[in-house]
């Protein structure tokens, strides 16, 4: 954990005193100390420019995003976030992007009482590496492996937002400037689901954070939990598609799209999870007290596998995987 | 923490089952549980091709030093390894490359029971961030900030064959075949300093890791702890730089270049560390145990800034930071 001579003048932007670890930025290490009775959930993340966000990004936007993805981690885990670490590779030594990124990374940051303890800055590719440390009771952890036949799968938030913004950003789509910047925003901005993964310790049998898109990231619980599950296409992309259900018409979105962007948009951020029929109630007042919609849309069954059905419970067939409405 | 589909296989290469952390790889976060009364060492490294390493470096001797370099500031914190998270980004999925690289990563972690809990891998240029985590006594860390006016200072093993080496390959140096294997298995495959710093807990008064060279990393600790120093330039260049001082003369290096190489060589991966004159048998003692050279090459004092001396105490004077011996 170093800091190379020439990039001293950027340990400037990331230097702030320990809070509550016991050792912050600074020395080889830092030190961290879970509470009694307390396991550390650890996460990380590598964002790469070109892959994970655009040149053109704020880089206060994209700050807010390189943590909020490591916390999205710590929210499918019911964690309680503590700290991060922080390896960043920069091509130049650009006063202004240190100024903005430190700005966005440091107000989610404090949103989440989660305090950055240490880490590396080198001269290379932008490249953006974080880990995360949080605090779960020991047996308590959301994991994947939890989900038991009968179990109503859930998912919060909206779906395929990110992915609209992002079709906008390589000309396959146009949407009305508002809700573009409605899209954009969810996009680069996700908002950790901290809050609903701690309200749903004790109640959600299993948990995942949807960032490759919700059907494949459902299928590594079923895999995980050894079940398979259904799910109703309409209910995710009618329901859920916040931008895609306010402009099914006026953005020429047909339902496959609408389907597509819901069931495998990418970059939601939102928690897929499943619990027993008998905690709907409590799940249902678990996203009240956390300010987070929850929506039903699906089923854990016996049978290995994913069966994406309609409304009318008829098989849906879309190669959700290529996404290829688009491009 | 996630593989994106096409780098799926990559996960072949990096999946063992946890054998001591509660959570392993593949679920949203691992877990990790200190034993009571113990405190959590972090540390985080990034590497980057071109900056850390070259493009021709035999891709197990990468695995083994991004892992290493970590270790060491374990090493430098006293803190026992127990596991590490690996973020990977990767231009190509080149298998043989991954075979070799997680060998040489594993036969590291595994000499120190040191456990791969998580991670994430990505398409981009090629860029290596491993976060380290180990276990100390709560209050019993090594720190920088510990050294006290009259201690001795000490350093572990050699200094400089690092510097030697990639001088070689800069073509500003020759030394004979044999010795520069030598010199480029300390570059390529530095030995992390874990035992002895283990054995220092309780002895030291404080400690740092050597990336970044000799004098730099001394007078981190020389800041953080409030104090200023003495060096011998002479014991560090003649005693310690293992082949600037076996080549001397054949490699046709004067003072100046061995001074240089020891003092500011970087990539040195040992310790130094401070310790009260009442403790030298012990550092001896701790040095004996861990099977590691410490010598004694200066002595803490009031007056800040780190002075450099020869063996007769006279000023030593020399652009360190430059190194504008070479190039």
């Amino acid at each position: 954990m170093s800091v190379a001579g020439e990039f001293d003048l950027i340990a400037r932007y990331f230097t702030r005193p320990a809070k509550r670890a016991p050792l912050g930025v600074g020395d080889d290490c830092a030190l961290l100390a879970p509470a009694p009775g307390m396991q550390l959930a650890v996460s990380s993340d590598m964002l790469v420019e070109g892959r994970h966000f655009l040149s053109t990004v704020d880089p206060a936007k994209l700050g807010h995003k390189a943590l909020a993805v490591n916390l999205s981690d710590l929210a499918a885990c019911g964690a309680k976030p503590l700290a991060f670490t922080l390896a960043l590779s920069l091509p130049t030594k650009d006063e202004a992007w240190l100024e903005g990124f430190s700005r966005g990374l440091f107000a989610l940051a404090d949103a989440h009482g989660c305090e950055l303890v240490g880490g590396d800055t080198t001269r290379g590719p932008l490249n953006i590496c974080i880990t995360v440390f949080g605090e779960v009771p020991a047996g308590g952890a959301l994991l994947r492996s939890g989900a038991k036949a009968d179990d109503d799968v859930w998912v919060s938030g909206t779906l395929g937002d990110a992915r609209l913004a992002l079709e906008v950003f390589r000309g396959t789509l146009s949407l009305p400037a508002e809700l573009f910047e409605l899209a954009r925003a969810r996009m680069e901005q996700p908002t950790p689901r901290v809050a609903l993964g701690l309200a749903l310790r004790g109640i959600a049998s299993a948990a995942v954070d949807i960032s490759d898109g919700l059907v494949g990231d459902l299928e590594h619980v079923l895999r995980a939990s050894g079940v398979g599950g259904r799910l109703d296409a309409d209910a995710a992309a009618d329901r859920l598609a916040l931008v895609a259900h306010a402009t099914g018409a006026s953005a020429g979105l047909d339902r496959e799209a609408r389907r597509a962007c819901a069931l495998a948009g990418g970059d939601d951020y939102e928690l897929a999870f499943t619990a027993p029929e008998s905690a709907r109630k409590a799940v249902e007042q678990a996203g009240h007290a956390a300010n987070t919609p929850v929506t039903r849309i699906g089923r854990i069954e016996m049978e290995a596998g994913l069966r994406i059905v309609d409304a009318q419970g008829a098989p849906v067939v879309q190669r959700f995987a290529s996404f290829d409405h688009f491009a």
